[in-house]
């Protein structure tokens, strides 16, 4: 078994509106140091697998199909387990 | 200017339906070897701080008020870069 952790993060540039949200709620309780805030997903992966190089093409696979959206995502891969 | 990371994720023993969805996109996709998929948040910040200590319990206040569930969730707090 095999854990990994994929980020997954708006590119530059694209204007993230739940991020700024974020902002300003965060200002309205008196954080006026914030600046920005961007959200993206963090997503653990356990895998039947124990061989890392084959995981990691996988989950960039994976991440290409599903997990992301190469449009207007970017996304790192990294194992952090092997069982 | 000091960046940090938040991770948001779902306490153990919470359910994910989501990330149980996208285990189950997955299995469709022909990744039988997907055991479990958890799906957290990855929130980046931008502090106008250069303090590290000060800055890490205001994200960690910031996190129990706002971004986190504290109830369901769980956070973890990393400075990344100081300008």
């Amino acid at each position: 078994m095999l854990k990994a952790n994929v980020y997954v993060t708006l590119k530059e540039g694209v204007l993230d509106p739940q991020g700024d949200a974020v902002k300003k709620s965060l200002h309205v309780l008196e954080y006026q140091g914030v600046k920005e805030v961007r959200i993206g997903k963090f997503i653990e992966v356990c895998l039947e697998s124990k061989d890392k190089e084959s995981a990691l093409r996988e989950l960039e696979e994976m991440s290409d199909k599903l997990l992301a959206n190469p449009v207007m995502e970017d996304y790192r891969v990294e194992i952090v387990e092997v069982e």
